[in-house]
């Protein structure tokens, strides 16, 4: 028996492949699912059943697609919301066999009505009468390494889901120490603020060290719950929609064609309303040393955390990349959360393109002193524009500075005065590239980023003030 | 019976392996051999023949190193230079088979005294009476696609080698127009400066259209050779010696270890013997965005024109590379030329490494109407640095532009003057930010790349001078 | 420019991705065309063109399938059986242009009457007044290496066919010496009798060495191709129908999905209209060694020349592999002559399939010593079936043999008797392995196969007889 | 932080690189270790550390290798059999950090008085007072998923390190029952009986559920490891002798060179003490259906197991394989237990053999019925040969069979009978076809092969008796 995890990294998601060498599941599959069937083709074995945690709102489902191309079953909780409309209902207590692997299944609500986890035993084992058989656990959103699952999906009802969490989590926790933990994201996902950074664990790990399960009180646990913030994307609405149904499979060429210079100009040269985004898709030392005006940068690996942003599901892009595999990974990346309109890329070198006497921009890097030296400087018509988190802003920010989180700054920009110069800056100045980028699109024209940002401020030794102090 | 050619990018050289389904050779190995290795492994035959149309000046020879993997033995042309160590010396006539192939020697210098040429046919067809026998011939640096080699290699037997290469044309041309042809290189090769870009040709149509053979005077054909210039980079002395006593083969990994930002500080603060040189293999305008203080620009795939005139074979390098990948094709580019010292890499963005305080660098990349500006209002302080080569230079220069060829900057920086700001340029914009990064590492403070360059000079339709009416 | 030739064994088909850096054509693609896409994206370009040379009679057009993934143009002959429905219809003369190169269409019938040729030329050079500029030819089924086109196909017009080719191949040399030729088919090909085993030629080449080029008399040339005999698979006239219609895109899936030993049995437990035909895709001595009863051999490699001969397109089948990647590589030879109804494989070790107590088969291997006892014997009830093509047994049979082809087989049976010991043979045993598994599942009980054949009977020093004789 | 297993097939050996984005170090690692140094690659991580368990007796070390490839150090437990030379001695818990992780030694012996474990923590957590804090451990051949270590390497001291294993269990398991279990092996490995077919658990299963944890009494377990019986493969002393200095890489190149049908019958000629061990590693029904004479049969995927039994270290082989990737498989399977002297191989399909009047031989499979008539026959000169191990053969046999175990057959042929018919089984035939190539090889005639064996015996209602009835 083997339980194989496939990380889509960016999202943090885990999806699970487990089985024998004869029949195997697929615990939460993506959308691009055919390495699912090229895992199982080179163990040899056939995949029997799929089975959803619950409805994403964070990536499309690709079961409705891999039952349709391997013949397997799709399970699902039950919600009250509706249905899923691909899947078969699962309850509390089910109980599915593939090769030498049981699973069953546990309701475990919280983070959504229809979560579920999914016990394993080896085949037999969870018939018996003794405890402490199941030697593991597929938490979904319910419990992470490190920490549990947010609860703030359903506003109205905050207090109550926050203890079906608690309620899911005691149930989880009854399997026992040694089970280990399988669960639907590692660090850096938007489902969980506080994920560790260790691909392992289990019960009897969890149960002594995570935080939010060293808080014994149910009430004392819904009062933190309470107290969290987390962002949510407006593009999770559309994910939950689509969820419902099923998505289609992205188009099999994963690499959009490539498009020529020539092409692309003229593409850019249309009305508006007809217009594609162009999207920067390359790292963030070469948007700031020249890009295509009007292009939005979202460097590839950003892709999963902010084009769902700043990104609307009927948008056309065209992508401006290094390569065609940086090209492909950012189409990937596109396709997990329902983007699939990328028309093509054009990975002409800049030398090139302007070469062809085409118009370009640059956006300059600034280093902490200089940051510091005009901040000493006081001039009025120049402000810092701080595009972090919530969190990270209350742990300090550079006396003066504007505060806008990237996600909001599109639908905020009328606080800012296009007569100001403004210098970007986030943790390092990778978010802070997106946000020039938003603000040079929208017509502000003194706009620089401050490369090192927060990071290269405090490490030179800068003073950080509260944001409340002001 | 099959041809296949091998290209290595940026040397433009092609390799060849050709054979049946049993037997194979290969002609002109690189120095990264595994590729013949693998071929003939797809096809099922086993190498038993290595073959060197000349001892290569522009790319170490990977015969040696072949013969040892494969037991294959390597045959090369007779030189009064001396013998190549690890060959056996073949002659005018000599017949070779393998498979259903027949192979014959024809010596052919000009280009270099050892220089040969190989004729094939079927097996037993040159034994025939018949002309017009042979099917293809891999002609060295002898004969191009659309040019013919170059004959400045000895300087004081200029007339007689340029002649010699002439009768070996006319020898060449003898085997018919029905012959393929197989030239040592293709289109940006240094070794011809006007190969066509195209990958396959005939002695038939060269005959008809190659430029250089509609010649058919010895005496105008030697007088039309002496008038080329070419640039030889100082690497290529190198390369001959070690193609005289074979080298080794590269370090089995050619990916070179990741090297953390703190070790990559630490060994950026050797004191400057030992301190390796920081080689920025990203592109243009990711160098241009941000950089590493003092560490020289050459984008990966400008390597194998011009490592070779700015590095030192006994030379430590650290590479910043934008992934692991890119890292591979630098050093598979530096190890074809000899420089094997490559210490490690580093992948980190340059977000954060200027997050941990460290220092950065960027340069401005300038458009045509900045220049156009520039230049006309007559910055007494200001001026631009042409780099380009000769022959494009003779095609016409910015008015009161200095040029000094990129490869020979560094011997001549001190033609220019720290005090100024230069603007740099070259065809597009890719040559002046290596030009700019060796400026600025050796204290030029204004430095700026105008990207574009001449391109978008003359496609904003703005006018050029000849560089001898000034 | 560069000319890149696709493969397809065992068919011996070759296509050809031909362009530029940024602009792509591709000559005669075949089904399964993911090939093209990912080697145009290897080399930066889009594909704009597709031509074919004719509407194939022996694999599926991948034109329609490629149209619809790269948006490219499709262009086909004119032929007065009606017009390709994918394709536009070109003509004598019409032009096209993709990057730097150029193509010209030849209406070269004889083969079919929809035949063309494509000369290419460097951009411009079809234009000039000056002869002999053309670089390469798609001669597609008219001309190939050592050999022409087949002129069986119209048999009420065969003088006239065989005249129009003859003609043809005027038109293709008139291009002159200089040109590379650019067959649709390699040796092995039905398409030809005696194509060379060589990958490359040119027109000067055939011209002077290609035995049908030097009957230079048009009657002769009629009288030789009239004296040819070629096989015609029934698959032929089903894949012509779909060519003309155009085929939909082979399953995203190549690989069929596993099956396990009891579903297999399951599925062979079937009645005879449902039961899928077991296809035993492994290699020859494999089968012999052990094989399901009632299985089918046709080694991987055989499949694109002898599946047609067995196999309906209406048919289901699962096959026996040795490994996926086998079973991946008997789905693809299927796809492109159109089987697609593969159930599922199974890669059981016999073994295993045995250990389970289910039935299993073997087949001896006699050698020549064993046929030459039995032959001198003149045992009554035994007999030598020899299954060689017509050509291989006019050159020789072991006297006494009887000669049934392979690919007519399974309806000429009742000219065997089972109640005779067949000893099956070719020219090394591996057609005669089919033979034998077709005469098995016949009902035919003693039979063996004769490894080794009649090469080994040869080898042997054995004595042959002409069919004639008898 | 992560833990990446990589299985060995065949000898079901399991390595792991862990550590995080940075660091890494490598547990175990084979002597083809090129794929840690390609995970550290694609992960971004450099490996600092190896560690090794145990010296191993089953395979060759890759750590001397991988130490020299990477610059890492390695370390190794005390042994007062003298120490690894390529390694530093580690004590009772000493701590390493790399990256995120910290592990700390646990000296763990029984199975090998060198034995090491090794548990790793989050870094900083191993200081903490607090208990539990473990979250792996590394147990190497001390305990395995479902079993324990075999502890009859010192047969002079058999009592004692038994009781060792089990104060190095007790200390292990006081790691506490949220630890992740991760041993050397898996199941099929000959370093434990009963390891199950399960990648993963923790020592809280374990401790729960594996038979011989339950064993609570030192004494009983004992008595209960004494009374085991492991087979010893003669290969483990030569292993036990390179892995205390250090073996060197394997040939660069896996895949040995191909060799012509001619060239393998001139090797076969060479008189016997030059003549190289033909090995044919195709599938057993392809040996069965034909082979050459006097080949010994390891089908590839069996070479890990009884390589080992069969060749000398010092034996010159060439090997019989269905394609060059089978061949490099046979070959890297070769080299982890230290055959390197592969000559190489030929791919050549039997039936082109046989037509070049080369001589094969077959060996029929036969199936129960007929096993069974011939025992219910009662043929005096017949028998049945069982060459499975002693615990199966303790499971009962076909009334009559002779045993010897396949191991042992090459120096007990002298209890067989040439003069006698013998039909060969095993559990499913395929041990029997490597028995059958033996007796073949030593001129046995009369040799045939139970297809199914036992597993076929028992699954057709055959009864079986106790080999202690007769």
């Amino acid at each position: 028996m083997f339980v194989e995890p496939i990380k889509s990294p960016g999202l943090a998601q885990i999806s699970y492949l487990i089985g024998d060498a004869c029949e195997a599941a697929v615990i939460d599959p993506r959308r691009d699912c055919e390495i699912y069937i090229a895992l199982a083709r080179q163990r040899g074995c056939r995949i029997t059943h799929i089975f959803e945690t619950h409805r994403n709102e964070d990536l499309l489902s690709g079961a409705p697609i891999l039952a349709q191309l391997t013949g397997a079953s799709v399970h699902h909780g039950p919600d009250a919301a509706g249905d899923v409309r691909y899947a078969q209902t699962v309850r509390e207590g089910d109980d599915f066999t593939f090769g030498a692997m049981q699973l069953r299944v546990l309701e475990t609500p919280g983070h959504t009505d229809d979560s579920l986890s999914f016990a394993i035993y080896e085949r037999g084992q969870n018939e018996a009468g003794t405890a402490n058989r199941a030697i593991g656990v597929f938490s979904g959103d319910a419990l992470f390494v490190g920490d549990v699952g947010r609860t703030d999906f359903y506003p109205e009802r905050k207090e109550e889901v926050a203890g079906l969490l608690y309620d899911s989590l005691e149930k989880i926790l009854a399997l026992g120490d040694q089970v280990i933990l399988y669960p639907a994201h590692g660090a850096g996902s938007t489902c969980g603020g506080n994920i560790a950074d260790r691909d392992f664990s289990t019960l009897g790990y969890e149960r002594l060290h995570n935080p939010m399960l060293q808080i014994r009180d149910r009430e004392k646990f819904i009062a933190s719950k309470l107290a969290e913030h987390h962002e949510k994307p407006p593009y999770f609405r559309h994910m939950e929609q689509l969820n419902l149904v099923g998505c289609r499979a992205p188009a099999q060429e994963m690499t959009p064609a490539l498009i020529s210079a020539a092409d692309f100009q003229r593409l850019s040269a249309k009305p508006p309303a007809e217009k594609p985004l162009v999207v920067d898709v390359r790292g963030v030392t070469a948007y700031l040393g020249a890009h295509l005006p009007g292009s939005l940068a979202i460097p590839c690996g950003m892709i999963p955390a902010f084009a769902g942003w700043f990104l609307q599901p009927d948008d056309e892009f065209v992508l401006v990349a290094d390569s065609p595999s940086q090209a492909e990974a950012a189409c990937r990346h596109l396709a997990r959360i329902g983007f699939d309109r990328v028309l093509g890329f054009s990975d002409t070198a800049l030398p090139a393109w302007a070469a062809g006497a085409r118009p370009f921009d640059s956006i300059a890097a600034v280093d902490a002193a200089t940051v510091k030296s005009r901040a000493d400087g006081g001039h009025d018509n120049w402000r810092i524009l701080d595009v972090r988190g919530r969190k990270e802003i209350a742990q300090g920010i550079i006396a003066g500075a504007e505060t806008i989180f990237l996600g909001n700054l599109p639908k905020q920009l009328e606080q800012l005065s296009k007569e100001r110069h403004y210098t970007v800056m986030c943790a390092s100045g990778a978010r802070a590239t997106i946000a020039a980028s938003i603000l040079r699109r929208s017509g502000f024209q003194k706009v620089d980023v401050f490369l090192g940002s927060m990071g290269a401020w405090r490490n030179s030794g800068n003073a950080v003030t509260s944001p409340g102090d002001e």
